[in-house]
């Protein structure tokens, strides 16, 4: 997800979006969001945005014959950004009605939510929502006067949960759930488990694009992406070393062997592990590389790789940052003592101290890097955008009865047939992720 | 160079430092700068950078047993930067006594120069001068009383015409010139040519060292970072032909083709051409791929490669941008048209839209990507500040006679001298350039 | 499997080894071979052998101690290739007796038998043996006085099928059976499926360590060692399409790429097609570039890939080869034509001559390059006979009960437990596959 | 030099060819060779070779048209191998008379020297040559009733030496020596600073794209073909020491650290050890990794790079090769001792057994593995035997005055006009040498 910068934001007044009177250049005024005049900066990061997003764009040529979304009614709660905005306005233009709010209280690009309300959409967002903003937002949205939706986008499951406690009825009109996230598809489980899933829902995390794109091919680029922000270090002649060889792992250490670092690997997977013997790394235990390397990254999806014993023995200088899955994998707690000293020598970048005057660089304060200090490729999140877009079709469109009150995957045979026909290049949903093939 | 923000220069009043009292503080007032309190910042800044710049506090451990500069008066005009304050305080515990301007109007990062001058330094730069500023910057350094300099270090040969032009008697006391700049080094080359040359000057431009990592090794990794920072493109799977295939183009392709792009060459020179053949890069002809690819890269050094009939070809939301030595790589002068429309979608990168929609993405309008858009290194930085020091310690130790009149290469026995000696690891130059091997 | 060449044979006599009187040194002669004098040449290759499989010979010094074999009777027909003979050396060092014949009619080693015969294995087996001999072979292993065997490894079932049709009581003292080919496990679930596998059975064909070892890593060397050993062709600059991106086809391109050729995919499979894409490879029908290209490499598993339409279209000197499952990917057939000549130039490369005078050269007659022109690596082969080791000793001592008549996997526990205490390096499975770690 | 095997040697008599009588089908005797019969099977080789040296061949194509040798009478004296005869055949189709001597009394492929017979030409050579053989075979070249050489080409200089010392009236008639190698090229320029070089002379040795061939990418491929020919080691996680990182050193570690190799890099040369380290090779001491390491290369143009110390303390199974300019790289000498075993397990194999039982495989004795174990490409000839035709053309044909009596590079006008025109592909030298562009 971008959380790139709102540039405005610093001059806003400081009074809640919920108090003021808001009004688009049209008159309509069904939305509630920062500052509406910062759309047209807005509509420059969409623009941007679809460059880069070639598969929604071509559906949409599509959709000027036909208009598969006629009729829906979607009710999206995600991340609002740029690249929201034009899946937003693809499903607009594939006929869904849409009606949105932000999944998360910081990450709405303020400028793009205006963009959004001055084309006319229903949007409830701003970034630095209080947690009593988030639910208002989300009530916001499915809570109106004669419109029912019909079709629930969620990330994170929020936005599910909103209306099974609050709105348990709006389900009869329901056709289906499409949602994204890691967590929101482990509720939806625990539904259907439970017998209490009472309408289709479609798991869009689990695909094979989909986990490759998010870890190996984006880690390859946002690992040195996120380096050179934050520190303007040179790769080249740089001795590394990856904790953990999965697929973030390895685009890691694709990328820096490919900018001539040395690059060390630790891994307790015997199959990863050979893997990483045989791409040419060099198996060791963190252990003994630790007083010499330049950079360590972790990516295992474990607690406490980094342990405080690895940072008192690491050399002046180090960079230490994290590209798991947890936010816990370097034992950051273990810095916050008072012999060490912190310093804030950028923004997402902390000198810590030691009394003989060694400093570590420590980014993020170990949170995800990737998140944190790059931005992840639209084409990436064009993939998610796509597929989401695809199952809101599948499941609007499907015959009565082909899908129970269960959780699916994008059924294979659509991939595949659309896919397959890469003979035929119009067809191809493959053409749409690569878009110029 | 690195052009980072001066991030709180906006809230800075609009004074003339020269116009304004100046103290740091310990009271001293021989500088002027735009805001001593930025001094802290700016200390932060120089602190990260010398994480990068092994060579350099290498050398400083050194000088707490001997002082090779002990007595020497070096009046500096360069970049103000973070690593250009790394250089002087070197300088300073090697024994040297230091005055310094900027040799560029807009390059100086403001805090950096605070952070200077709370620590004593007499320094005589802002960000933002005029042209009479700058000179009157300059001549500051050099017109003092009871001061006088005995070694010039140049970049870009403003500080030496200078002197020559208003205090050649000042000529009898310098031991020497260093110089960094290709211009600077041809004026000098000029001198000597005309008999005018008055001291030794060394060349520090024109080392294998020096070229490899200002072209290769430097390209290699801020073409990734520059195009990054301004587009999120995403490299994996993108078309991209790479005009000239010299060391900046090698960087370019090697980098590109290990992030997953599919990259072309052109290429003229027999001899190059042959090289990318064999490292495996299809040559074409621009004409061939124009329609096709989705980014354009010059670094040819010759004008008009991309010329307007080749943009008029490109696909919508091809991005265009120049590593090259030259500005008129690209013909932006052909994009001023009346039936074009720009659109400024961020700093540096421009939208140029045509009649019927299609737009293409310019970056820093055809300025060089890497000074624009990306940082250079502070390692690489730290390669030359450490060659200019050796120059520096070489010119001002030489007994008398060793150096006529003439512009010199940094003498190979003393490069090798000390390079040659990594069997003994305390010695060698190499090690400072690499540090911690 | 290696073909290496018997160096040795052209010299040798034309009686059938079955109507010789065969003895080895110490007057052992329970063995028929071709010629015992070659046992010197053989010990050789499997002293050659053993440099590369360190994972059996650190099972053989753990036998120093125990012998987890022993009393097992162990009956084998694989390929007899020096490589077999460390397998049965290290399981007579664990304590088993064994007796053998080969799998296949070609594949023997002659020397390698005789070295085997001479340390006093019953070996049963020749290069060029007909089918009589083949069946007659493996009936001398099995059927001895006062020797009955009570574990079975094979490969590609035929000595298990033997054994079921001629010798079914036998089974009953057999504690099971280890099989490696793709042919004979299919036969083993359909024995299972039937109801009639009456032992256990092993399948250590299917694991993704060997589908890797098998696939990725092996063709990604044999690609580069088959052309050359064939047309000492330079791979730098060349242009080259590989037909199918699975893991040969991985290995293929990664291995090409990085030697400096050009390299083209075409694939149909819409995930391995973005893979492709995201790894760099230009995509491509094969009809738009087979005009162009300099070698033509299939590994679809598909037939007829690569038909008489494209083979006229080909440029002179177009190298066509077949790395796929599949003796048909290459339409070799439609090259059977009268106006067509074919010249062999060299053992297993023929030039194709068109009447114009273009000329393609074929390799093996489109059959499998890497099992025709290459050798797999020892290493590779030490991969899969280490499983079957571990299979053996698994199946030998589980207590009763743990395995019924089925086919099993190498229990995934037993991997995990023996890989994954890499933290304890003398205990890992896989510090044997990677030896010297 | 490619010194495959000529198949059928063994089975020929032992007869000196300087005894036989000798004839081709034509009836033709002027030649001397080995088996007349083996004609056929040396067209064949021919005929591969002519597959990969496009160059030459387009050099025929245009002499269709002009015959810029016609008149030329060229004596030549070279390694006679099926490259050898493409260019010969070339020579002739450009209107040249030639007359050939091998250079080396064990280089020369019989089959094609009787292939050559067969086709008319005067040919005097034989693998297994005595040396007075070899002084007579150069003499019956050039010691001819009515007929007098008019242009040299000469790889080694014992040519133009015999003729110095026999003949030096000849050098009336001669238009200028063309040289191929080092050695040739430094006795030329000796010739010449003692002012007895009495005819011009061109040096095809020294340029980048020879250099570049011959060295960097040559290598590159050869590493692995030799290794893999003798061994059948697996790269793959493979731990590697390279010593030395000149142009052949970067071609080795290029190639193995593609194959998954780690490589370590050992270099004195600070600005090579500077380009190891930031094309990201691990730089050691010999000493630090020579326990651990699998496969030692050395290629440092040094003597006793790898002493018997280092040999000493290798693990077992290390194998040892030279890719270097010298023999002496590897201390071979000091393995012949007593205690020591040496095992010959295949033809340049040798394993070399420690009492304790560790072995060490030694390839090729020490002498250099590219031209003992591996094939030069022919297309790497075929660049050098371009440039060889080329400088003939360009000698034979210069005005009078053109060239004095010394040694030149093929003058760079030539080669930059002709390169120069890739935008006309037709007449581009660079596209011979690329050939299908």
């Amino acid at each position: 997800i971008s959380f790139a910068a709102s540039y405005t934001d610093s001059s806003d007044d400081e009074t809640s979006p919920r108090d003021k009177q808001q009004k688009n250049s049209k008159g309509n005024g069904d939305f509630c969001i920062k500052n509406i005049k910062q759309a047209d900066f807005g509509r420059r990061e969409i623009e941007i945005a679809e460059q880069e997003m070639p598969a929604l764009m071509a559906l949409r040529k599509r959709a000027q014959g036909e208009k598969p979304l006629a009729g829906a009614k979607v009710v999206g709660c995600t991340h609002i950004t740029a690249q929201t905005a034009v899946l937003m306005e693809t499903l607009s233009a594939l006929g869904a009605q849409c009606r949105w709010a932000a999944c998360n209280i910081y990450s709405t690009q303020n400028e793009v939510a205006a963009a959004l309300a001055e084309g006319g959409f229903s949007v409830f967002a701003w970034k630095g929502e209080s947690e009593d903003d988030f639910w208002w937002c989300i009530d916001r949205c499915v809570n109106v006067e004669g419109w029912q939706p019909n079709m629930i986008l969620d990330d994170g499951g929020d936005l599910t949960h909103w209306i099974y406690k609050k709105y348990p009825n709006m389900f009869k009109k329901i056709k289906g759930i499409v949602e994204e996230s890691v967590t929101g598809v482990h509720r939806l489980y625990q539904l259907s488990k439970a017998g209490k899933l009472c309408v289709p829902a479609m798991n869009v995390n689990d695909s094979v694009t989909k986990q490759k794109f998010d870890n190996l091919y984006c880690c390859r680029e946002s690992i040195l992406d996120g380096l050179k922000r934050t520190t303007d270090v040179m790769f080249g002649g740089k001795q590394v070393v990856v904790c953990g060889y999965g697929e973030v792992g390895k685009g890691c250490c694709a990328a820096l062997k490919a900018m001539g670092s040395i690059v060390y690997v630790t891994e307790i997977d015997p199959i990863c592990a050979l893997q990483a013997c045989m791409d040419g790394f060099r198996l060791v235990k963190l252990n003994e590389v630790i007083r010499q390397v330049d950079i360590v990254i972790t990516c295992t999806g474990n607690k406490n790789v980094v342990v405080r014993e690895y940072l008192d023995r690491m050399k002046n200088g180090c960079i230490v940052c994290n590209m798991g899955h947890s936010n816990t994998e370097i034992d950051v707690a273990s810095l916050r003592t008072p012999e060490l000293t912190w310093e804030r020598v950028r923004s997402q970048v902390d000198h810590v101290i030691w009394p003989d005057g060694k400093r570590i660089v420590l980014l993020a304060e170990g949170r995800l890097l990737n998140l944190s200090c790059s931005t992840v490729p639209t084409f990436v999140l064009s993939i998610t955008a796509t597929t989401q877009a695809l199952a809101l079709i599948e499941l609007y469109n499907a015959p009565e009865g082909r899908y129970k009150q269960d959780v699916y995957l994008l059924p294979k045979k659509m991939e595949e047939k659309q896919n397959g026909e890469m003979v035929n290049p119009k067809a191809s949903l493959l053409l749409f992720f690569l878009g110029a093939w």
